[in-house]
Parts: structure tokens; C-alpha cells; sequence
């Protein structure tokens, strides 16, 4: 299994045992989010923006509109962090102090660079809706070269990164073991509901199976 | 409705008709969160956390390990960027250009402040676990005055806040109205599966309700 090498700014300092390095977990959390918190700063002020990512081989990928502040700002190449977090389940332990959220989560520390080739940002605008919904593209038409040209596409390489993985029951302090409190875990998931079709879609064309059978979980 | 008074770093700018500043909306999103993005920068390094929030009235509240790095540079009143963000669904557009997410989002803009009498600390750790669960705080042990003094508490202010949300189904072009291509919403929500049973858990313990009837929708 591949691994990162932590660096100063990707080694878990804090419950050491939940930060794992290799790739194919990193991945793994990667590609089943469905967006991505980016964080840079301008002059010490912290920005952050909530948006959809892809991530490709040993990149993620980010776009947006040309004009956008946040993406331009990143564009510049200044350090950028990536965190995507899944939640999956809330922990119950006996006292309160203990409960926890198991989750898993990834930080990458990067710059940004611009794509402009046109058949590569073709490609990641490709891969950013089948990550959001695959089988998508077969269907959905295909962008112009106008399209491409208003979209601002950045890769930040996924080379500095870790993930943090909480996973299991409570752990409780041993003299509260015997507390008749129930424990455990309250698993959480995303779940799809009916699609609701457009109002302008005639009733002739049918819903996709991608659609009424989406799921996060079982890619 | 009580609206924030919009600051240069909360005005929505990029599809401005998204821009909410009222407080009932930013509280409702805050609240559904189960976890939030804390981004702060020191020396034009951005790093980011997820971590549980609660908010009571007007403040958000954070809290972690005393020994925790990145609460303990917030604690020193460093700008810091914390985001909620709640996913509601994927919008699948005629146009792959055209695809969308729709999403509730706040942002708050803000310095951070120790929270240090022990009774509000108390309070704050009381909410963040009615936060994540319901009716949890009636079972759970409540914490000792040791598990209170090795908890820092942080407290924002959630009076520079903003948040982003987008409703409803695709916008596409005139031009591709009349393809035959399915349009609309898959909507997405997070659900609960059936409580896992901490093993030490005597089988005369009920699960309670809080846990086999958890929604994080219908609160």
C-alpha cells in the first residue's frame, strides 16, 4: 500500500492512532465526499469556501466560474488546505465527556495552479459530474468551448496529505462501565431520495437508474 | 426578522440572490450542522479542523482537548473562518455546464475568546451534546470538575456572519430546453441506521428513543 510521508504539517499530533497516510484511503474519503472545504489566507485573514471537487489519479481538482474571487485568489498559487470531511455515525458513550463523531477525514496542504488546456480542464469538468452523480455524462450535454473557457479549473496535488479515521464503539472510563446507560453507535449515512423532475421535462423521458438508484456509499 | 448587517468580508458577491443575513436562517443552518470548518492562518499558512459546534444564542461555541494546537491558536484571538455547510441534493441540468448542488451554507467571520468559569463552561458542554443528540443529556454521566478543567472551551460571536443557499431545480439554457435529457433533483438527506449496541451494554438497558428515532431533518 503506498503511503505519504507525513510531513510537519500532516502528521496527527492528537489521537495519533487515527491518522493514517496511505493513498488508498486518502483516495477512498476523497471521492465519496461530495464537496470539499477550501481554507487560504490574505494577510492573516483566514478565507474558506464550501465547493465540489474531483479528485484525478494524484490530483484534486476544483472549478468555478472565471470571475470567482476565492479561486482566483487561490490561483495565485499561495498555500491552500483541503479538508473533506464524512461523518459517519454519532458515538453514545456513558458520560458525556466521551461522546464522540466517528468520521473520516482528509487534509491536504497544496498551491494551486491553473489547468488551461482545454481538453484537460474537458476532462476534469468530465470527471467533476460523474464524481457527483456517475453515469451522468452519457446523458447531459456536453460543454461548448465557450463553456470551458468561463470555467476556472485548478489541480492541487494530493502529495501532502493525511487522513484522520475515527471508527468503533464508545470508550468509557472503566467505573462507569457498570452505569445502566446505554452505549453505542447511532451510524449515520446520505441517503437519496424520489428525483423530482424538472417541470419542463416531458413525461416521455425516463428516469435514469443513476438517479433513482444514487447512493454515496456503494460506489 | 433580525438581519446581520452585511460586512465586506460576508456579502455574498457570486450569485448574490443566494446571500441570506437574516438570523433565523443562519441559527437553522448552524444548528442542522453536526460539524463545522474552522480555518485560521498563521504566517499566510492556512489550516483548517472539523470539529463539533454548538450555538446558543448568538455565539457558536467550540470545544477540544486543552492541549489541542489549532484551539489553542484560536484562543489567541487570531482571525478565524468557521463554515457549515448542508449538502440537500444534486441538480442534474440538461447541460453538464449547467449542474448544480444544492446547499445551505454560513460562514461567520470572527476572533475567538476562552471560555473559563466553569459553569458556562458546563452549559456549553451540556448543548453540544444536545446538539449532536436530543434527549442524550438526561442518560449520560455529567462531567467532573477534572473533565471540565481538561476541556478548553472557545466562544465566536456570530455577529459577522453570512450564509449561501440554493434551492430548487436546474437553470439551463433556452437552447437545450427541448433535449431529451431527464433534468431535476436527486435530493439528498442524512439518515440514521438502527443503534449499534456497545458490546458491555446489558441487554436490559433500552435503547432509547433519541437514538432509534434520530433525524437530524425533523428538529
Amino acid at each position: 500500500m503506498r503511503q505519504l510521508t507525513p510531513t510537519d504539517r500532516t502528521t496527527i499530533r492528537r489521537k495519533k492512532d487515527r491518522g493514517q497516510y496511505d493513498v488508498e484511503t486518502i483516495h477512498a474519503i476523497l471521492d465519496e465526499g461530495i464537496v470539499c472545504h477550501v481554507g487560504f489566507a490574505l494577510e492573516e485573514q483566514p478565507w474558506m469556501i464550501p465547493t465540489a471537487h474531483v479528485r484525478i489519479d494524484d490530483s484534486l481538482f476544483l472549478h468555478g466560474a472565471t470571475g470567482n474571487h476565492a479561486l482566483r485568489a487561490l490561483a495565485t498559487g499561495i498555500p491552500a488546505c483541503v479538508t473533506v470531511t464524512l461523518v459517519d455515525g454519532l458515538v453514545l458513550a456513558r458520560s458525556a465527556f466521551h461522546h464522540s463523531i466517528n468520521y473520516r477525514s482528509v487534509v491536504i496542504f497544496g498551491s494551486a495552479e491553473r489547468v488551461d488546456d482545454e481538453e484537460q480542464k474537458a476532462a476534469v469538468l468530465h470527471a467533476l459530474v460523474e464524481h457527483l452523480v456517475p453515469g451522468r455524462t452519457t446523458d447531459a450535454r456536453q460543454p461548448t468551448n465557450e463553456e470551458l473557457r468561463s470555467t476556472l479549473v485548478l489541480r492541487i496535488p494530493i502529495d501532502e496529505a493525511s487522513a484522520k479515521v475515527r471508527t468503533g464503539g464508545p470508550v468509557d472510563e472503566p467505573e462507569d462501565m457498570t452505569l445502566s446507560v446505554w452505549a453505542g453507535v447511532i451510524p449515520l449515512t446520505i441517503e437519496s431520495g424520489t428525483p423530482l423532475r424538472d417541470d419542463d421535462v416531458t413525461h416521455d423521458v425516463v428516469v435514469p437508474e443513476y438517479a433513482t438508484g444514487y447512493s454515496r456509499r456503494l460506489r
